[in-house]
């Protein structure tokens, strides 16, 4: 058994989006050892029910608490949206923080008047997770949401700048325009790949990429907790994965923004 | 235990789109029973390893098996691309139709130049099963494959007639008119719903969709197995799914051409 502070962090997703959380984690806590797992064998959830979300989460927050894991992070916006009490539950006294506390936080902080739009997929947008974590600190800010399910396989395909993905972008903000939001929240781990994108569509928009804000929402939970290594100059990364697709290499290490490595399969279910 | 042609025909997929096959088979053989399984808690597979959908395809014919069918159909293209031998072994001496085999003999049928163009999923395309399939009857054949991942997701967001799903369509089909195919395979069942696009847009190219040739496989795999259903007037329908999430019935009638009733969740693994 290894004492508290140098058991690793747990960070989960239903695919490789979460690395985007986990290249943050490394930035800003770069003492702290990471496990990572990656349902890329039942990816995507986002169009999946509450029930079968629960589900998978289950299996996934099982496998993290035998590796001994100190805190859960959430990676992903649909598993926070739908099964976040479940998480919680299963955690115990555990720190957990996810991606949709840490970005209505963010939005918060960002909005001067009060619109904030989200862009999300469809059952994230429909657990209205962001608006009742939005209200539950700010009951007169305006949320207004936009399922947005082609951003995903988008941004997989690679056309991070092409034209389909433009008119894409533009047809999912149109409506959120129009209601003079001045704030975004970017509700999908992929949708930060999109950013340069969407800044030149809607270059007066303030972006919330809920990412960083997760990792100082992290920072801070290791804090309060006494929790934090301060004593580790060779963090250990581990990365399991559901299965290991074509070009999962690839598109891991741009979401990790360095090479991919020691990843392992772990079927679950 | 039932008599051999009254048992129900199996079709199963890994989502939704294997409903254009069902759809077929009700017009083509109205007297057969049919059981349909999808697994929407886990779809799609064409982004997905070998290995995972081998696994996947064997929990799936296993549940078709104990539903006692009497015959198989791979409505999936990823599954038959790369885990059809598996079904074959499972199958035993039951007859097996998958929509590959069904398709590149259409493709046959059509073509006038030989120049033959498939767009599939990329793990279909990547298998090259298609190619293989034709080849294996007509080696001189040209087969020119292109992987169009973005296309299922443009369905699923019904953007039939968008120009987003346009210029998608337009960007997939340049390389591989380019080289001069006559004939289309449309290697994956969501993309029948975009006929009416791709024909605007390359008004000359012969279309084969595999749905309507794999029900007239099926019936011929029945009649030489004499396992015809020729007495029954009121055909049982059932479909298993191992997910229903939010506007599953919208997007499942859009595939089936009519109301899906007696739907159940069947979870697998």
């Amino acid at each position: 058994m290894m004492d508290n502070a140098s058991r690793p962090i747990g960070v989960f997703d239903s695919g490789v989006g979460g690395l985007t959380v986990v290249r943050a984690l490394m930035e800003r806590l770069p003492m702290e050892n990471i496990v990572y797992f990656g349902d890329t064998a039942r990816v995507p959830y986002g169009v999946k029910s509450r029930n079968t979300i629960e589900q998978f989460t289950t299996q996934i927050v099982d496998f993290l608490l035998k590796n001994e894991v100190k805190a859960l992070v959430v990676a992903c916006n649909t598993i926070a949206a739908v099964a976040g009490y479940r998480v919680c539950k299963m955690a115990g006294a555990m720190p957990v923080t996810d991606v949709i506390a840490a970005g209505a936080q963010a939005a918060l902080n960002t909005t001067q008047n009060g619109n904030i739009g989200v862009i999300a997929t469809t059952t994230t947008v429909n657990s209205n997770a962001y608006a009742r974590a939005i209200h539950s600190k700010a009951p007169q800010a305006r949320v207004l949401s936009q399922a947005a399910p082609l951003l995903v396989p988008l941004v997989e395909e690679g056309w991070l700048d092409h034209e389909v993905t433009r008119l894409t972008v533009r047809e999912y903000l149109k409506p959120l325009l129009a209601e003079q939001i001045d704030t975004l929240v970017l509700g999908c781990t992929h949708y930060p790949l999109l950013k340069p994108l969407i800044m030149s569509e809607a270059p007066r928009l303030a972006l919330v990429d809920s990412s960083t804000t997760t990792a100082d929402a992290v920072a801070l939970a290791l804090e309060e907790n006494g929790l934090l290594n301060r004593n580790n100059t060779a963090p250990d990364y581990r990365f399991y994965v559901s299965d290991i697709p074509l070009r999962f290499q690839t598109i891991g290490e741009r979401f990790l923004g360095r090479s991919l490595e020691q990843i392992e399969m772990m079927g679950l279910g």
